[in-house]
């Protein structure tokens, strides 16, 4: 019988799922709003119309298959335990309340999910993970066994896989490159803390590196005439296909940053490749170019010409379904 | 029958090897000169010497027992391949010729003396990887699987254990966190590059920091009387027993350039543990101090007071012969 896995993608606007077998083929696929259930209390109900929802797109089909686990992506999801923990924009206090007790903001959600499909294998991990699993299973990292996955959205995310294996980490929160120092005293991150990667290397980071150029250039430019607040990144890339030097600039100035900081990550895990996944990646040779030439500027000597900078195989728009599938055919293929 | 394994440590100056149990106990040990064979030609002599030692020393046990392997740690070391590949300190290009072809400095060492011990499995890791394994095997680190390893000699090692196993990577090097950059145009580092961690942390690295205060601190310090080429490392633990005030803000600033790293290492492969081993990890609260607080202070939220920090369980002066017979232990273990 067809084996299939229920794949499922939760965005702080949208949670997304889908039916996949293992050929990363999608079977049918739907949608439910994660911005109805703000608040803490909300998460029972979110839990109990998102099982229904998936359990109506699974008695959908329209031929026999063996329902084989449940896969999720989530942000501040820790594998091990199976919970989302003190998510930033899930499931909140209401705002007259002070978050005295962040113990309390841990969510089972594996459990819960598994618990309504009869203890159907769930798995949960974070949507960088998920991503990585998805490259690995589906996509241009297939037989790779050690790899570095950067994915590129508002924020930078990323998954590292060595020995052929997710590296989770004890407390199962491993992979956050996005928030590796790279300047000190640098800017703002909504971690709290300052410089870190994805202030500079992310949709948000170019966006910020173009208000700095624009006061630190004098060429005109095309994106002089936006507002902060209207200002998109995929303006950026547009804006370089025209020659736009600040647009060009600041693609420059982000693969810079970018390739010092894969550069060092190498020293660590030393990969085979490394994958660039979303948003900004898709503006290709204006991010791509200047990340390869900084990484081997600044490699050390022993990895040089080594490590392959190379798109990712599971673009598109059912990546994210894809990825959270995956941890369940990642999984099964590795007991067989 | 009690098995046994060899453990080898290959250093520029000698090479020591010992006969080791699975506990960790040395029944045997003996030294050669490396230096003695400075030079490519000298390689086979070097490999036949080395081998009738250890053979010597197999022999001179008063009991029967099963020799199960043979485990070298050595600079350069590539696990994958059995060589050592383009070693600084070993088997240079007389000085008259010019290194036009370093394709041909590869040695396969595990092969050769692998054939001398009649295919006795033999396996090679770099100096720092060895003491890693030797910590899981033997040390402090055992039952983790998720920790880092940092060695403190005339330069910093590391080696990254996730989900159990050592991180070798794709190319059999990985574990350079010595080689991460923590200052841009920053100290010169035998690599060739700029800013490299070990020129800050490690023996040479405090050492240039104390040479940096005196010139930026006008604080009196008995340090001031010794030249830089009479200097070591270990004078900067006598002063700060005695309150010198140069040594104090040598230790202060060591640990906070390595605390930062450390606190980016955690972003990527979230460790139970972080164990210090060598020379500089002996001054105790002098270097451990300051690394935890500057760790914690720059730490991403979801990691702060998570990491252990602490000495390592098989410091002395065996821990690279026993680091290096543990290669062979740890794959027995996990093949159990």
């Amino acid at each position: 019988m067809k084996k299939l896995v229920i794949g499922v993608d939760i965005g702080g606007i949208n949670t997304a799922f889908g039916l996949v077998d293992e050929n990363g083929d999608l079977y049918a696929e739907s949608v439910i709003s994660t911005k109805k259930y703000p608040f803490m209390e909300d998460y029972p109900t979110y839990v109990e119309d998102l099982c229904r929802a998936m359990r109506s797109l699974a008695d959908s089909l329209s031929f026999d298959y063996e329902l084989v686990g449940i896969g999720i992506g989530a942000p501040n999801a820790n594998f091990h335990k199976g919970t989302i923990e003190r998510p930033v924009n899930l499931w909140k206090y209401h705002e007259n309340e002070s978050d005295l007790d962040p113990s309390r903001r841990i969510f089972p959600l594996a459990q819960d999910i598994a618990r309504y499909f009869d203890g159907t294998h769930t798995l949960i991990t974070n949507d960088a993970n998920a991503a990585t699993i998805g490259e690995m299973v589906y996509g241009n990292a297939k037989g790779m066994r050690d790899f570095i996955m950067i994915t590129l959205g508002t924020g930078l995310g990323s998954g590292f896989v060595a020995n052929g294996r997710m590296i989770y980490g004890h407390d199962g929160f491993a992979g956050e490159l996005g928030h590796v120092c790279v300047e000190r005293n640098g800017r703002e991150c909504g971690c709290g803390r300052r410089g870190c990667l994805e202030t500079y290397v992310s949709a948000t980071g170019i966006k910020r590196t173009v208000f700095e150029l624009m006061a630190k250039m004098i060429a005109p430019s095309k994106l002089r005439g936006t507002a902060f607040d209207d200002f998109d990144a995929s303006m950026v890339s547009v804006a370089a296909e025209q020659g736009d030097p600040i647009a060009l600039e600041a693609f420059r100035f982000t693969g810079e940053i970018l390739g010092r900081a894969l550069a060092d990550a190498v020293t660590i895990t030393s990969p085979e490749a490394i994958f660039l996944f979303g948003g900004l990646s898709k503006a290709g040779k204006y991010i791509f170019e200047p990340t390869q030439w900084y990484m081997e500027e600044n490699m050390l000597h022993v990895f040089k010409n080594k490590v392959k900078l190379l798109p990712s195989g599971i673009q598109g728009k059912n990546a994210a379904i894809l990825g959270a599938a995956a941890l369940i055919w990642q999984e099964q293929a590795s007991a067989e």
